[in-house]
């Protein structure tokens, strides 16, 4: 057949772009290098090998390189590139059915090449691709060979085998149908892209359209979290131009009212701005929008449902473009804008991202507010949904950013991708034991134990609930949620804000997380950041031994380094790259403690990275804890500079709290900010609020209102 | 007068550069641009302040303004910069003598405007040469209001009241010369300028000439090692080339065999490929060659000692040239390069830098190696001498870069530049207590004792006594060296080799540590490094309790995180960065062990930065340390690469040591070598050598010999 995503034409168009400066030039010139650089290696198709090792490696470089090579065989017509890919297919055909399958070390069944059939799915779906570029320059004989010895024991194996698994809605299984749809389509044979479309049973139980209206919610937004959502993308994208091609009466790029547009745009407003994904749930902290699946689908997103300003930003980041048409679309708007002098770093706006099938199973708070001097603040918020297998225990958890770095940490997974040493680069005992647990995350803990008592059933069967999102507000936009059913007895409720104003060189992180309870807790305020401590308000003793600061629920890895009595509040401030951060916080009770940690103990394999937290523990009954992170100075270390060391903010305090609502005072060096906040699940813009503490009142209308009238000197 | 740096005609060539896209272009554009900023505030000189902080920083900034907006009035005529001078020069007369002296909190003399006078010869220096620029267009009043009320008195602070440290030998005293030399010049009072060349009592044991005599060892090395040295070499260049100018008949740039040019190639020939200087004595990790005075140097040599690819590769990093004509010279250079496409990365030869007036004190070793990817590798050993109040006790100390990343680390002091909370940004008391001993470096400790009792006075009366030297070997370039008078009645010996190979992906450092003792001691071979540690081939434990591994010599601040007895050879691997180390030691005792550490411990206030290390232990008479460290494979976390997370080699072997040699056996996958060094201290190229151990007979001439003939299936 004709290559499976090109027409005629559009190949012409994309030769003529063959040694042009555009991005799409820039695309195939890198891909030459690259694809020419491997076919300098003696062609090899190893037998089985370690997870993460050489032969996995190999098999992974092959069918990238076959993919590539039949693309530049299709655009540049240079006949290397199709002998490539038809004697290293050839080779396969030849051994494919002489490798047993691997012996199964977990969960994941196995296949002949890999450890696990999803790599397996991975290989099917772009050695396909590859085989439509290249098969109208083979023999009959080659063609017979390669399907009988090769694609069809593939289809088998996938749709018989490991049948029953084929319909399981996840990532994987995108995969698992966009692998057979496509291999199915280039053979000809269009049963298997009728399952690929419909299910097993061709009902739509399974299937790509059931996966796409299952794993993504109404908003986009990807149950997994990005790290997981950047890998579905990928063929959810490339299967998606395919069903536009070849079956175009399903209106792919309509389908659910254009999920797939909606889903890429979900997983771009999770970035940071520097293009990094967090790392919510099992996820790695350096993947970011520079992956290949990502290039694919922005390129998609561009041609299907529009191109603006951040998406043209966002391929200035990426520095390549899809190989495809609909990467020539995005190269020529890059290239429009270019020209222009248009291109500007990508500003999504703050998006709050709904979840589950309905939509109505908690959100994902993401809330970007930008400096007065151009930098970008990013805060995160997840009151949704568990996130299945790859979930952590972190609901009302929070990340932070700016200046570049991500400063209130996620830890993301314990593993070590690829690493064949490494557990072979799975995840490690580390991962149950730590990275997941409620601990290792900004959050509370209470009692030292895990919410939903680290349990993926219960945790999977309960959500946050969304309170207000208000990002259109002048000097103050926060997020607030709920999570009553994740802790025994305890309601919990946190707002977090960002406060823009001209006495601070960055917006504030102002944070509230009220616990509610009628018996006798310990809360553990949690903070996970890097850096060097620089100052506290409060003195505290570091020991001359150590010890674990808990035997269990991620605590047993926590050593614990330092502990002091936090006075009416805590300050802790320190230096992270070129920025200092000084966090002050205190709770409604007085007997908090500020508890300094490092993660290392109980890690007899070195798993572990460094990590460093900061513990506000409170003891008592309902409990409102608030803080403030300034973002403040400058430090090279290079140039030897250092500016303002020290913030503008000396002292937060909470007035009180009910089940109305939350007032705080905020003490800078010439000012008081007053910040309230509604406690009311019910409440809407027009909800009146009056509360009464310490004999004063405090009366507003709608979710929170912040007063920053009074000066210190007008009290 | 005239500008003191500038004639008529160099400022005529300047001007014409403005606008230009050459590296004067581009310096003056940015200078405009910093200038402009800085004019926009209002003018302050403030009172006294704590060190490092607001007022500290706001002076500095004065006069680093002043002198380039001084510049800038020469060059481009514009009255504003003139004005902004004059303004700020008058405001500092002004308020000058109204300052007192500031209290003095540690030893060194206090001025009106900092805490120490190091900075207000800073002051001095670039505030003359501003106002040498701009005295013509200020009034008699002006003009004797600014000397009677501001340069006068500090002129007289220096050499009557502090007139006592004048003299000294130091790199503050090249400031304290230079100042008063230049503010002599400009204020038209010649026997400043006499007493700042030839001392205090113009008899030549003071004064800049002597400083260039003591200060640089012939081979141009600055005892406190790189750090200081970039620090010393601003006012070193800049005071030349006044007297270039306005004492031709010193022949400055003659005097000593042409010391200046020597000691900044020297300077130049200490840095990594990536341009940081290494890390040691109380030095940072993060300066490099794109400091301020760096850029003078190169520019200054580059005029006076001629250019070449590396001086313009360097010009290329800096992205800068000194603002002069000297810079000018190299921008045209670095502008025929450009043009010629004749730009490269400097690689600077190995070289051996003698210490010592005389350069009979034991030497600095920096050597050098490219890789078949023509990725360098550096290795640095010090056999020189102590480096007074900065200096280290870390005599045989290595440090090891590749891959654009130091491996094998330099802690660098314990000090936190400028910041104001951490001690004003002065030497830390964890400098003396960690960062200064000889369990902080990549040494070997004796008993858990520092190198001569931590007594400079001992340590700054002995050096190391160099063996070897050899970087033109094909296949096997190293140093050697002893130190004998470091421990009492232990003798050591390091012998360090960088082996090249085909099976090898980067050079392999190959290190052999001797003591010779009579008595029982307990040997520490450290190795200070960043990463991950990803597998051993031996097992250890770790501890439900860390404890410090020691009380006192640093030892004190390691937490001993985990132990294990070493087998034949300990294998340590880990990931740093993007690459993996593999590290293989053993000792010639059987009784090895292996313990890791991290700093931490006894920091009461969090001044120490992380710092992991393990330590090969070992007990016995005299003894032989061998090891490799091979460089390996390749990690992307981004990307989720691994390739060739293990190494080849597989093992090292001591076959036998006396006082004639040392062999060692390397084994990896596929062969081995025979590594045989001399230790003997008379030894020369043609020196034959004989040893037998269990029954085998080595024979070689010369230092060493690398026997890699046998392979492993031959023996």
């Amino acid at each position: 057949m004709q290559s499976a995503l090109f027409t005629h034409n559009e190949l012409e168009l994309l030769e003529s772009q063959v040694g042009n400066s555009s991005l799409m030039g820039i695309t195939i010139s890198n891909h030459i290098d690259q694809v020419d650089a491997y076919m300098r290696l003696p062609l090899e198709v190893p037998g089985h090998g370690e997870a993460g090792g050489y032969e996995h490696n190999r098999h992974k470089q092959n069918y990238k390189y076959m993919y590539m090579a039949g693309n530049l065989f299709s655009v540049t017509k240079e006949k290397k590139y199709a002998s490539f890919v038809i004697e290293l297919l050839s080779l396969y055909a030849d051994k494919y059915l002489t490798f047993g399958f691997h012996v199964q070390k977990n969960t994941n069944p196995t296949g002949r090449l890999f450890h696990q059939i999803l790599n397996e799915h991975c290989w099917l779906l772009f050695s396909s691709l590859a085989y439509s570029c290249v098969s109208n320059e083979m023999t009959d004989d080659q063609r017979g060979h390669v399907e009988s010895q090769l694609f069809e024991p593939m289809l088998d194996m996938f749709t018989v085998k490991y049948g029953h698994d084929f319909d399981r809605i996840h990532n994987h299984g995108i995969w698992a149908v966009a692998a057979v749809g496509i291999c199915g389509l280039v053979l000809g044979k269009r049963e298997y892209l009728e399952k690929a479309v419909y299910g097993q049973d061709n009902n739509g139980t399974g299937g790509f359209l059931a996966q796409l209206s299952k794993l993504y919610s109404p908003a986009g937004y990807y149950i997994e979290g990005p790290y997981y959502h950047r890998y579905a993308i990928y063929p959810t994208c490339v299967f998606a131009e395919i069903l536009h091609r070849h079956m175009p009466e399903i209106a792919i790029y309509e389908y659910k009212d254009g999920v797939i547009g909606r889903t890429v745009k979900a997983l771009l407003a999770t970035a940071y701005p520097n293009g990094k994904f967090p790392a919510l749930n099992d996820a790695s902290r350096s993947m970011g929008v520079t992956d290949a699946g990502v290039q694919v689908a922005v390129s998609v997103l561009s041609k299907h449902y529009g191109c603006d300003e951040n998406i043209v930003g966002m391929a200035e980041i990426q520095g390549e473009v899809w190989l495809h048409s609909c990467g020539l679309a995005l190269s020529d708007e890059h290239q429009k804008a270019k020209d222009n002098n248009a291109i500007v770093t990508p500003y999504w706006p703050s998006i709050e991202l709904n979840e589950g099938a309905e939509g109505d199973k908690g959100a994902q708070g993401f809330m970007r507010l930008k400096g007065f001097d151009g930098d970008i603040t990013q805060l995160n918020m997840n009151y949704g949904q568990h996130g299945m297998g790859h979930g952590h225990f972190d609901t009302l958890g929070i990340t932070f950013f700016n200046r570049d770095q991500e400063v209130l940490n996620e830890y993301g997974f314990a593993r070590w991708v690829n690493v064949e040493p490494k557990f072979g680069g799975r995840y490690l005992d580390e991962n149950k034991s730590y990275a997941r647990q409620t601990i290792a995350h900004n959050a509370v803990t209470i009692d030292q134990q895990t919410q939903n008592d680290f349990s993926v059933e219960k945790a999977d069967s309960v959500h946050g609930i969304p309170h207000f999102f208000i990002d259109d507000a002048e000097d103050c936009i926060g997020i607030s949620a709920y999570a009553n059913d994740h802790y025994d007895n305890v309601g919990m409720q946190r707002s977090a804000f960002l406060l823009k104003d001209e006495r601070f060189e960055a917006p504030l992180l102002v944070d509230l997380f009220r616990l509610k309870a009628d018996a006798n807790h310990t809360y553990d305020y949690s903070h996970q950041y890097t850096g060097q401590i620089v100052r506290t308000n409060f003195s505290y003793d570091t020991y001359s031994e150590l010890e674990p600061l808990g035997s269990d629920n991620g605590y047993q890895h926590l050593w614990k380094l330092a502990s002091g009595k936090a006075e009416d509040c805590a300050l802790v401030s320190w230096l992270q790259g070129n920025a200092y951060y000084s966090w002050i916080g205190t709770s409604s009770n007085s007997n908090g403690e500020v508890i300094f940690t490092s993660v290392g103990a109980a890690d007899p394999s070195f798993n572990l990275r460094d990590q460093s937290s900061f513990i506000l523990r409170s003891q008592g009954e309902t409990t409102l804890f608030a803080s403030v992170l300034e973002t403040h100075g400058y430090f090279n270390e290079e140039f030897e500079q250092s500016t303002n060391a020290r913030g503008q903010v000396t002292g937060v305090k909470v007035i009180g709290h009910d089940d109305i609502g939350s007032v705080v005072e905020i003490t800078t060096n010439n000012n008081v900010f007053t910040l309230m906040v509604s406690n009311q699940l019910d409440c809407t813009k027009e909800t009146t609020h009056q509360v009464k503490f310490a004999g004063v009142e405090y009366n507003w209308t709608g979710f929170y209102s912040l007063d920053m009238s009074a000066s210190e000197g007008d009290k």
